[in-house]
């Protein structure tokens, strides 16, 4: 029997808040077994792009990365949050290890074409994150990877978190767990309550179709079908409440 | 017999200067053996603050770190050199893991009074060290660690480089080099020819009261010596060549 893998990916508010952040990391640092958290940090890096007067490109919600785009999310995503994750998560006696894909090689990408410095993954290195969990070690990424010539490349939080729960599966019984500031994915975006329980591939669709669905919603539940379609076992979406109790609201994606 | 160990400081000028940079970590990547680096980074930091409108503020070559210039150091450090480092290095080869002493808890602080959140080095948890060089990872340190509750801290790189050499001296022969853009100590500031080769606990107090020596040198050679008591094989100061090259002129220090 394979051993189980949480993969969590946290992102939006729950960085940006100090106090969720702090309730979170304690959630996380007690969730029991095997696991890896993914986080993002995109308002706080355009934040910062602001104050050095680099300007921010978005494309659907993806940004366009300059060179002196990357130098600042390299700064804020594998510098500042990375690191202070680390520290806090550190405090809560989880023995956590930043690392970008670069560190020990664990994620290599190719570059996008037409927007800038982005890579496409093209392998996640499992074998030294395996090292990492089984010596007790929690696994902290970034979403910036490498090209393994030398250049370092930024990837939408989303999609590490998804490729690294679908490379891990083939070793780990693995879950994907999308944590953000609502309790799951919502049928009409103005009311928090609309939670919906369970999206399959139909029920997407007709989301979709119908159009009143948070559009930024929409790239996060193409990983979890891609994910579910490659042996991730289970695919979740919610708040912090969910990664401490099972019984919270959340969303659950089936194929 | 002991394993052989390299632990390699680069500071100043070779990390500033890109080409600089690139012909040290090719030597870097083919030194044979075990081998950590650390690294600083001041200067980059230093023009980031400005870029941010932080205020740095330095007493005796040694930067007081507020909170604003934490997350500057942070940021600089632990994220944009750490990464280019570790990425640049992937691609000679060298299988590296960039690293804070957050990190798998692998260096703890404790606050150094009047200075802001500057950490005095408690421990380096060899244990994570000795888990990445036994399989096959290079470490690179920056001068980022924790007082492992919950606060990151910068502490002087070449103590950083000095502690790390002390304490894995006791698995390893460990040779401790501080690599800058000068071939070695030099007699006389306004002569980069005037290299002293050997220096003992004599020669170094006779320059100290001669006062024609770089005053930021002394901070560097009391944490030679320090290595030296306890325990670390060999300390040597040079500049690039010195890497590869054995026979090239450099600064040796002895008891």
């Amino acid at each position: 029997m394979k051993n189980k893998l949480s993969v969590v990916k946290i992102g939006g508010n729950v960085i940006n808040n100090e106090e969720h952040l702090e309730e979170f990391l304690i959630n996380f640092s007690k969730l029991e077994g095997l696991k890896i958290l993914v986080h993002g940090g995109g308002t706080i890096a355009t934040k910062m792009s602001d104050q050095l007067g680099v300007v921010t490109e978005m494309i659907d919600g993806r940004r366009i990365t300059s060179a002196e785009s990357l130098d600042v999310v390299t700064m804020v995503y594998a510098g500042l949050i990375n690191k202070r994750v680390v520290a806090k998560l550190q405090n809560h006696d989880c023995n956590a290890i930043g690392l970008t894909g670069a560190d020990a090689n664990c994620i290599t990408s190719s570059v996008r074409i037409n927007y800038g410095w982005v890579g496409n993954i093209k392998e996640v290195n499992t074998a030294n994150i395996k090292l990492f969990l089984s010596n007790s070690l929690v696994p902290i990424f970034c979403p910036i990877n490498h090209n393994g010539k030398g250049q370092l490349l930024n990837t939408n939080a989303d999609t590490i978190a998804a490729e690294i729960a679908i490379a891990m599966s083939k070793e780990y019984e693995t879950k994907l767990v999308y944590c953000f500031e609502k309790k799951g994915v919502l049928r009409d975006i103005n009311d928090d309550n609309s939670i919906i329980s369970w999206i399959d591939k139909e029920t997407y669709q007709d989301l979709k179709a119908n159009g009143n669905i948070d559009r930024g919603m929409l790239p996060k539940m193409e990983n979890c079908f891609l994910a579910l379609e490659n042996d991730v076992s289970s695919v979740v979406i919610g708040n912090i409440a969910m990664i401490q109790n099972q019984d919270a609201l959340h969303t659950t994606l089936t194929l």
